[in-house]
């Protein structure tokens, strides 16, 4: 652990949104992934759609990609900052009955950008829940998570343990 | 499996905003869960905040209801809506590990509202990792999924298996 | 006093959106007013502009109209609601080196719009200091309160006491 | 006074978005100030929720922080810029019936964060309104005002007098 | 001609959001057309992604249908209102060098979707701008208007002569 | 034709943001020209209000500003920047019907602002189609397009031919 207490709090453990002004400008990068569960025939009206039509896949990529630069807009705390790059990988794979998200996002700015990306990896899963909830309602959005940042005065982290 | 193709598309299999026009105003409710993992010792700090100072599940509480009237905007194809009702709780689950969520929203309309609830679920999920992120960046957000719905012509939908 | 606690709260004291499921779909109004006290130059540069060109007055009534729309956006429990009519009256009193504000907004809907009002009287103010605040950084936004409100079970009110 | 005409309006009168290309990226403060008056009995409950549950001023202190992002969204002319640091203040002050609100916002730019301070200070009331106003129509948001500002070419600014 | 003054301004000739408290809620229908031109090169690229990889057109259709829940958002006097269906359909056009786009919006109101229809096919024109802008800056978006609308007090109207 | 690819998908053919982390942080302008025609009653009714009252020109520029800033938020690809200047010139030509737009918009960034500046155009010229949608539906918004644009590693482009 890195810290005793939480900085989002001040002296009082009031909110605030932290003094990041002394920071510096640099390159940042964060990759998120996550996946979403559901039944076989489910994927399987997916990956038809991905080759010929109704393409789910590119429907939920856009919307993470958007949702990307709401992050600000939608969590309390979280400093508002351009990016410099987006990228949603989304990948059916059918033996584990899921569509696997994997997404990268980067940044010249004075903080990281891990909520942008985990931001983006849950609503691309979400657009793909909401595209296939009529024929399937019991879909699980799974296992959100940070893979990977570097850039910042924390430098690189790297997920350790893998499920 | 209620139908057998997705509803998003129309015949040439391009995206489009399903037409609601015909369905019925009625009362729906949608009611969502979730949680987040975490170390022990990030779990002690969101539980001593709560009662004393630096209110880490008020604040994602807050986050979530907000988001839930941002649905349409994140989510391409879903229709816009005004909500009657939004009701998160979140409970810390120290033998779990986790923060547990679930999410309630209500409104008087002509389609449900579970993109919404699972939308604020996620971001107050998402708001507790940003907050605590600094001391712990391997949270994991997971199980993100409906629990029930009321209302609309698919009628009462219960999950019926359970984790 | 009409209730004695807090209805944006649970029983376990927690935020919520208020259900308001329950109530009647009527038609409802309210009227808010407010200025802004500025140096008398200042005040003389808004009505030369008024009638010549610079039209601050203009610009800060089509703020006010905007920023109603969004009172479900900025204020975290208000719901979002549709609104069938938005006036903003502005009026530079020179004797009172003052411009001010008066704002009616009206809704068919299941909740009031004193907020929208509020907000929308609020942000039309804060356009006049935006646009005048190289020549003048004291500007005071006073007063800003609810005049009338009509519809709903609380039914009419209108403020009895005058500054 | 600093300036004879208002510089959001070009030569022909037009209002525009003032060109600040060419102002210097630096570091820039504002704090305001402003206050909502409201009977002794919302004051009372208020109170008793801080130290409780039903939390009104840290449920008004997030609006404030979030909608201190919204700015540009809101006031038509200003720019739209990252902030590096919000905090908000909300004091409840009996013996005057009233809550004071005071904030604090920086940012690293070319432009400064006067607009952005004021808004989260009528956003924060505007919320503490929004909780109250069922036991309490009548309270009233007042004296909404810059104290200082720092950075940029027209410097340091500090209000002389005082209410 | 139906009117001889603009509803949009009151009698002393200030902007106001129209009252529409007293129209009918009824089923509304507008549908709009537009296109964007370019080279025959840009055009042979869009069409080649169409088929196999980079799909503009599918990027195009969801920016439209997203854009057109923000009209009210973009457009200072329409009215918030919830939509039922929006359609959007992008055709190449190889022999006049341009995409056409058709778009068809509905809702359940009291006011029309015009602006909502329209606004959705300059989006989806403009977001075909972005992504072929590297290869061709000379592309015009031309021609964007309003083809039929249906339901409301002014009835059904078609647009007589065609380009 | 300065490309033989799309850069906004990848190399699988899928949609992302692209990478301008790497490209210098310099000054951008764009200028864009684009018109609405209309019956000359209606134009007749817009000359009239903007020298007297019911300025539509006023209104419509204000929408063009403001809009200018939601580019990133409307077009999916397209990277979230500040503006450091806006400026719209709405010309009414009784000559030919219509009124001509010109918008110029400026930053300091790491991409164009060509999208920001065709956005603004459209939305002002939507936004005279809906004040005057009531005396004229029947208008047209035409040839909305690039006429020049400055700064980044492509240079200066101007539009070589005319209409």
């Amino acid at each position: 652990m890195q810290n005793s207490t939480l900085s989002h709090f001040n002296a009082a453990g009031e909110a605030h949104m932290v003094d990041v002004g002394a920071k510096a400008v640099t390159q940042r990068s964060a990759v998120c992934e996550g996946y979403i569960t559901m039944l076989p025939a489910t994927l399987a009206l997916i990956i038809a759609g991905n080759h010929k039509k109704g393409d789910v896949l590119g429907v939920a990529r856009l919307a993470g990609i958007m949702a990307s630069k709401k992050a600000a807009d939608l969590v309390p705390l979280c400093h508002p900052l351009p990016l410099t790059h987006v990228d949603i990988q989304l990948l059916p794979q059918s033996e584990l009955q899921r569509v696997y998200c994997q997404t990268t996002v980067k940044t010249t700015g004075q903080t990281g950008v891990e909520i942008e990306a985990l931001l983006a990896t849950q609503i691309s899963l979400l657009t793909i829940y909401d595209m296939c909830k009529a024929v399937d309602r019991g879909m699980v959005i799974a296992a959100v998570r940070l893979l990977e940042k570097s850039g910042g005065q924390s430098g690189h982290w790297q997920l350790t343990q893998s499920t």
